[in-house]
């Protein structure tokens, strides 16, 4: 009963929405996992994957040494070949509060480029030491779009939001501990902004800030695709 | 202690963010709104003012007989004069599930007029009938970013989310009850979407989504201001 | 004290409820499944168990190697013997979002064919792909009953509400993260959807669902048993 | 901006799904409702309303003192004429806990009459008092289908569900208070409920459980419309 | 610094409360508990101790073969000798919903037999299956003190509440999953209760139950101590 | 559809349980209340009423000037006549933490009047004054059973259990604001406590405390009826 | 039984805590209002009222009209003459978010101003225009101890904890709807601060955290009292 | 791209606010802590490190067996040399409920021993046994900051504030089950505390109440650095 012909991909999905389809490896077995492989590389498509543990994904480079690549430290995997030409760097830029959100900044990163776009990663500027971030607003300023990563109170999120002409898209962390633990406090700190005009995703959604950012800067005639 | 020396307005944050200040009313006294009308009137600065009751608004009209403009079906009002001319009406549409939604739709609708955007605004289109969006799908294809507004479960936001290829804004509203009531269950399905790409704002913050809009809009080099 | 006439099986409900005593394994220890096995097998009854782990399960095939039936991607397992005969398969459809949903899917799969019906399944039809849906629209309404599996934000359930004239029985999934993680979202979308006369059913509990089916079935003197 | 033509009902709803459209008034403007009304009886259809306020009913009332008809106890209204035939009354019995429960129980009583059903109404059998529903047992067990409706703790669905083999949907009502205020002590109890194939609506939902009856008791080719 | 001198045991609560000072295991690390053991059998005091891991268990009962004493299926140990005499069983009943909840229930009968009770325990009642509980009415109704232990939903309790003149003292469990995972859906239905008379403990607290009762049959002047 | 005939008093309940049948009369419409009042003196029974407001008791004693009876401060009212003769006061003692918490320790005082026992009631000892507790120690060692009532944080709960050797019913009540608003951190403090044997009742549920301790009162042969 | 002698409030706890007996109003009704006023004038002492209403302060402004002292921006009052001379304003600063914040910050103030210390106030430094509050650090900084008030999501906390070395005392306010409506989101954000060494007091609880202050001033030998 | 550049500490926070920079290892991968050790040895600094877990402490020590210097006990971690010579003792103590929050005791304690200051250690001194407390209240009074652990109900916190004269921080630990599972009930006793002029930190951060003690007791002129 669980076989390949089960797995119904939405191949139409960049056709429709301009991004890609993607699979989030997380609550899928193995099994389902190589069916979707092969589905894909049948195909000849490309296929996105996020939250891919190392282990999953050392059985599926074996399987399929060729035409499987996993990029360990944001988890996610690109199956198929053929990689878009990446824009330049100053479309988006992805801004982490700290060391502990790199996970999920990175996840963002890594599924901008397989849209295209290459972004600047600027991390460790948390606002308990404002300054960190203050030197850097003149690079930040460059980008079209930013997508903020900050676990905790999230507090990154409204000071950039009161600094910065370009959409912030708030990507809250499960980062913390006691009342912060899961991420609830970050989320609310994000939607609760005192700073008018920040959106956000779910908490440790890399992945969906980077496809809302994808489809902004297409929107803007920016980059490949 | 409360005298007007004590309202520090932030007027240089369009130059800084590309969008005017504004304040909520709601957890303002009718003291504090007045001295806020002057200091505005004063600067001949026009400012925003969201959640605002017909009743404080009765109470400035007829102390501000000219500088003052309310709108009631959206509880926003207009401080000072000299509106922007509006852009075309393809930048952005609002889509509301159901007539209980209006209110919020509209807030969002006056926002992006007080920054120079004439939204088109489509209405009870919810999901329990989904013959009522597909027959508009066209029409909202055109814009570049959409505002989506719902309450109860908030199913409009994947669905939207996966037929169009704009950016979509979600609004949740707090229409409902039971496990509906105030709104949480249509955040999380915005959230949670399983439409990649759907960026999200608090609860009946339809100011917020259209700040977030404009900020988009402008990024692409559309509309006035 | 922790000996077998301590189990005190419900062998009459059958009889007065239309469908056989079940039970759920996971928070019982593996000599209190032990227990029950024996207690079934010594009246010669059936009994049906769900959420049991691959591990308990290799135990009891080990001890009971004839009486004891497990299906792994179900966790489910039948004990004793002679199934019904399986009523014809336009019955019940059990529609899920997608393949992480499966595992779930078939837990109701499995009671319905202990129960004598055999499901149509029809897996990953979430709306993010809307027309994964649309193309299934006749056979799902060929159904009197309609089982619909979904996690995340579960949009699947008001969608599906409004577009069929069976009754459909929502099984929110625990498929997610962040504010999805556990089911909580999915469970709030299938409560408070703008699509009237959903009804719902504990996250993950797809048991529970294919018995309400089979009530439902019952009633309109469908199938055997 | 509010004018008619925003009111987009869905009058294709029964055709499509088997029950009509109605329209949750709670959360709409009287105006919003005005608009609703003219638009029903200009096309000659017949709506349901739910949750409307005895003082907006007496405006309505005012405004169409024909084709308007309120009912207090429940707190719905029909617009428009010709009512269906009735079904006898074996179909469906409304099994309340309280008396508090009442508004509740005749929500669905009204909704289930509005599609052609008369239910038994059983009131004040909760479980503190068991006696009172083992005396009715036998006038419940003639039904098709039974809605329980209760508020507090919620027990009398998971008695109801071990002694009947009609389907059960339970109404968890609003009824109680500290950790019973609002209804999710209830609802908790429905979905957890030991006694499997209990199903659940939202709190306080009579209407959304009559719809899902109606619906069943459609299939078993029972009553009129 | 994590010397015995720091353990500061409450040795006179037997005489300011009438029952025992006990220790809760699960937080401690093996070298507390090591310490509190010594203490214990140096003072040659008796002390009751819960939550207690089979693996932390094996360690002590190593370096303590006489005076630590562990019960397996309660998770619960006693340190020292001499057992108080036991009462007659007609003082307390242990009622458990289902097989799952036993764990508990043993907690309860573990703590009332070191404070000198047997308890009555009877098992696997839950109403799902009513006629279980009904044949058991007149035993329960022999004892001064109940004690009911029940996941889930919980219906247990009302149940119990409206049937029986003696105290009933509800124990939630963290039997369940979904809503009802942790005990929380259980907790709620014990407060809620419309049986008046329910008082309640902590989730899974069979401990705190069982010292509640001891107080109870001791201020009938029943039992030893 | 109202009519008396649907009220279904559970008037065995004293035989059965001990204590008298009771309304909770919040939730009930005047008209119900009126019924409910009638239907009790024609069978010249004695019927209890919590959470009575002044506008309805107003009404009711208007309609029926000589059965029924209201208690202002404790928001409850007896119905029929020939109260029982009171026992003793040293059966039981009402610890009340604050001013604020007076309504409730009153319904429990009036409950245990309308029961036959007199409650010694002693307020104001909150644990932020210590003294104020240690100096009523002796007066409340002397009762068989304590009912104690607060708010906040519920400190006095866990303080007076680690005093006393009576059995402690808890009562949480609603006093306080921000994270004690509603009563749920007086609640968590009840059942979390490090005091073992305390039980608890729902949040404001003096009434609920007096039924248990009534049952545990004539448990120990104390008192009338 | 309402009657004075009820009353006991706890003169000592200044001499106990270093700071006056303190009686928060909103729980408690007029006639206990009465009692506490009375009782606080005939021992000629003072005590500070806070979360008084205007209309409760009204009637006893009336039967008291000298030992009343009513403060209506703070909602708060004085029983009792001989205020103490004030402290230098150096102290301690109140920096509050927003114009909605000034009510919890005027409390702070009025509770330090009643033990003796001035209080420097800078209202409207929220961090969406971060260039206010940078303006008044120099300000902020000669204060021995900062007590930080804001609402929705309490990113001002953060800030000022990584740019000041005073202790920092955050004072979460109910301001804001959506996530934010009643203070849960800013208190989260207080306590999950990533500047280390805010600590928090209750939403709106000016009055506690003014009370913490007077604590830690009076440690380092500053001001009356 | 995880190189050691993109490590940016806050050197400069020991200047600006009074503590130095410190680390939380919790969700840091080992060659994250690997880096940040190395910048720290590199610029001769030192730095301090919470919830470092055994594991990861040995790898560090192994690697950097001189300047990496780990405490089992408390789970923290000094990186570099030169600890400031210790104040004495009167200046703060550590009061802790019971033998379970001795780990986060001892996190404070190493944290101001970090700082200067050497705290006096009070373990199990819970109010089930209060006498512990009053024993030691003398010892209490000496020190001039009162840092309070305790888990389940937190009734500490509250008995405590009221016999100090000292400010207290309370810190609520995540020790307990059910309804005290996580630390939540501890943390709402703090923050509803009946005793005023307590302060609170997030669940288990006994860091974070270390460095607020710091920068109280700096405020008073009161030991090294």
């Amino acid at each position: 009963m669980q076989k390949r012909a089960n797995i119904q991909l939405d191949w139409g999905r960049e056709a429709r929405t301009g991004v890609c389809e993607a699979v989030l490896a997380e609550s899928k077995a193995l099994a389902q996992m190589v069916d979707i492989v092969l589905a894909t590389l049948e195909r000849q498509e490309r296929l996105f994957v996020t939250r891919l543990s190392a282990d999953k994904a050392a059985e599926l480079k074996n399987k399929f040494p060729t035409g499987f690549h996993y990029h360990p430290p944001s988890l996610t995997a690109v199956i198929g070949e053929g990689a878009p030409e990446l824009a330049y760097m100053e479309g988006v830029s992805i801004v982490a509060a700290g060391t502990s959100d790199v996970q999920v900044a990175m996840e963002a990163a890594q599924t901008l480029r397989f849209n295209g776009y290459e972004a600047r990663l600027i991390v460790d500027v948390g606002v308990a030491g404002l300054w960190r971030l203050i030197e850097r607003l003149d690079e930040i300023r460059q980008s079209r779009v930013i997508i903020a990563v900050a676990g905790m109170e999230g507090a990154l999120f409204s000071v950039l939001g009161g600094l910065i002409a370009a959409p912030v898209i708030a990507v809250p962390t499960s980062v913390g501990y006691g009342v912060s633990e899961g991420g609830k406090a970050a989320l609310s700190s994000a939607l609760a902004s005192c700073s008018p005009g920040i959106v956000t995703v779910n908490i440790d959604n890399g992945f969906g800030a980077a496809v809302a950012a994808t489809k902004i800067l297409r929107l803007s005639g920016e980059g490949t695709s």
